[in-house]
């Protein structure tokens, strides 16, 4: 299969009249059009205006999506409490799959091929399979939540790690490759020690298995962690083995000096939220100083309660323009650098070394965006124009490993429509209050 | 004509299976739908899943559309006068009128029915033709710089305000009065004070021109005027006669407790520009405070080289998230309070008493979109929709005084195809090397 259209090979490298060779579930050629369009066979081409690697959704919730809406401009522990934890404990399994195809479909839509996939407590099967029916890339993980968590989402430590082994067996690895497993701790506030220390063990008793969870999102967060254990949130997390190559720790707003020498040090990868951490009044990460430090940062959308889409182009501006005003500097977090946040780095993170750039012998998972917009004119530079000005719907084609999930806008390997309406009606009929009661016992 | 769907009559009324008849130019009734549909008479109905009223840009620059992308990542002072105003000085009287329509179409097609305008010294007929043959309502006015501003952009202080009395004489009212005056002022910095005072003089002889000028956008500009005048900027504009309620001052990032008191006190409305703010790296406008005291803030896309988009739903977003991890605060710049922003207050700036929502009598400015998009479910709430994950592009029907601009996402006031191609040609091929060579003598 041919593809043609100005290929974005990195965040170095624009091909204007090029075209990508795919065979199989990899890439055989990148080039000029040219010189890869044979005119003698008869050869699948698809054209659109400017092809790019997949984006990486560094730090995604699929089955939160049915929460959109449901808990604007509310306080943080209203908004966990009272909303998504309760929506998270409601939810049946057949809730959680629609909830979770709502999610990938989304991701799909809008040009994300691979996704770090935070789950919920239960039902976590679901996801698995919905990610590997819709042929998405995903490194999903169920979350543990044993101590400081309403129920039913607080499980015995041993019976929450086991379950994840379950999982790893079932699913680390399946579809081709497309699923990995990621040991999801949901964050040090709502786990034991034990169930940290008991995290990294599984995870280093397979190969590839990451680590992924939620730090030092924000400063109450933060507090608790030293309350409890004395220590600053990332040394902690550092103490039980959660740092590292294989670690992706979500958010890092609220680090000083010390930690964010650590997490140089260990290699462990952060994903930055923009979008939720000003829509929850977080706090800013310092994105600028971790890339200066040499730590890898991908981009993540976080859950839609809190950002409310899961388009990667909104969080490519949200992000860029975070970093400009956070220290008055116009220059900072430039639109390349932006661009291979959401790719390379997104892959490196996820643990793939061939992924997040369009190269020959690398997986196959490509995007293809229409132009022929008005916001698009003039264009003078089409990383200017994906950070600054282009959104989630101009994307028109999406590929993982191969396999066409979406061809001129129209999603091939699902029936969005009917995930749509079912998922509005679940979303709509949802009744939270008798786990918004539960969870009130939990609230801080 | 009679519109259906859900409609937002402002931002504490929904009708859910809504209507609205126009007569003309006006509002004709706004009500349940079941109330307004006569069967009994032939009809034209459109109808879309929401209705609102049309977005009002409270500081735009059309004829800056064609340095989209051109200034990136780039010092305030390099932006401006290595790029901005060198474009603003290269373009031909028909090169403005591509720009300037560039402009408004992508106003129109994202759903914006009135903008304030700030237009170039030169060539501004060609923007009032523009805006009148496309539609759009407006209160747009030529550029005054009189000092420390570079050839040809600097101009003799009573021939400016002589061309804009001629451009108020020819313009302002025309079109159905959709199209007003305001005297514009760039900013102190590049004005003398009988410019200055020129500009209230001009605008208050004649009923309805207003005054709009950027002001207190960032610290350079203000250290400035305060060394040109001894007076803190906004001190400046009040001792010369540029406050009043008659006057939109666009940005007010940095304003001081004296300062504020002032523009709430005269009345003067402020229009927020987050989108510019952050990518310039200018600072954050303190909207809640101004919105404490009473004072009226609207919203503004600013221009194509530093947003990039003019996208009103991109910026209302924006607003929200800024303005909530501004404070560290969650509950600050909720929904609704962006959509009033966004729409009636942006109506009142610009002059109108009858604007900017949906009502019985009012001016007919009415938008239509569609939510049948996955990041739209579930739609618990159309205000967290419109300002947390609508797009732009999400617009399929906008109308202006009762004439449709827009029908089913296809602009039937303009050639769109014609229009950008000619942009881009124009755009692409922009040399601007002899204008950055002149502007450098007046760079700070």
């Amino acid at each position: 299969m041919l593809l043609t259209g100005t290929v974005v090979v990195d965040s170095t490298t624009v091909i204007e009249d090029g075209a990508v060779a795919v065979d199989g579930s990899r890439i055989a050629a990148v080039g000029e059009r040219a010189d890869l369009v044979d005119g003698t066979r008869d050869e699948e081409v698809h054209s659109y205006d400017v092809l790019l690697p997949g984006f990486v959704g560094g730090h995604i919730h699929s089955v939160q999506s049915l929460g959109r809406g449901i808990a604007d401009d509310t306080e943080l522990l209203d908004w966990l409490f009272d909303y998504v934890l309760p929506m998270e404990a409601s939810l049946s399994a057949e809730e959680m799959e629609v909830a979770a195809k709502l999610g990938y479909l989304e991701l799909i839509e809008s040009g994300t091929t691979t996704c770090i996939d935070h789950l919920s407590v239960a039902h976590a099967d679901r996801a698995f399979e919905a990610a590997g029916e819709m042929g998405i890339r995903g490194v999903l993980g169920k979350v543990l939540m044993d101590q400081r968590s309403p129920e039913p989402l607080r499980e015995d430590t041993d019976e929450a790690l086991a379950e994840s082994e379950r999982l790893i067996e079932d699913y680390h690895g399946a579809f081709d490759d497309r699923i990995r497993y990621a040991v999801t701790p949901r964050f040090a506030v709502s786990c034991t020690e034990a169930c940290l220390r008991g995290a990294r063990d599984l995870a280093d008793a397979y190969d590839d298995v990451r680590i992924h969870t939620h730090a030092s999102e924000n400063r109450g967060e933060i507090e608790t962690v030293e309350d409890d254990t004395g220590l600053r949130n990332i040394h902690w997390l550092d103490e039980v083995g959660l740092t590292g190559e294989d670690v992706v720790l979500a958010h890092c707003v609220w680090t000083d000096e010390s930690e964010r020498e650590v997490l140089a040090e260990t290699g462990t990868h952060v994903t930055h939220c923009p979008s939720s951490n000003m829509k929850l009044a977080s706090g800013v990460a310092p994105v600028e100083d971790y890339l200066d430090r040499g730590i890898n940062v991908a981009l993540g959308n976080d859950g839609a309660p809190c950002n409310n889409t899961l388009d990667p182009l909104t969080e490519m501006r949200q992000a860029s323009l975070l970093g400009k005003v956070e220290g008055l500097d116009p220059t900072a977090t430039p639109a390349r650098t932006i661009f291979e946040m959401a790719t390379r780095n997104g892959a490196t993170a996820a643990g793939f070394d061939d992924l997040g750039e369009l190269r020959e012998g690398w997986r196959a998972d490509i995007v293809g965006l229409d132009t022929d917009l008005t916001r698009a004119v003039p264009l003078h530079d089409v990383f200017s124009h994906l950070v600054y000005s282009a959104h989630g719907e101009d994307v028109q084609f999406t590929m993982v490993d191969g396999e066409v999930l979406m061809e001129d806008g129209e999603v091939t390997v699902a029936d969005a429509d009917d995930i749509r309406r079912r998922a509005s009606e679940v979303g709509l009929g949802m009744d939270l209050d008798d786990e918004r009661r539960a969870a009130q016992a939990e609230k801080p």
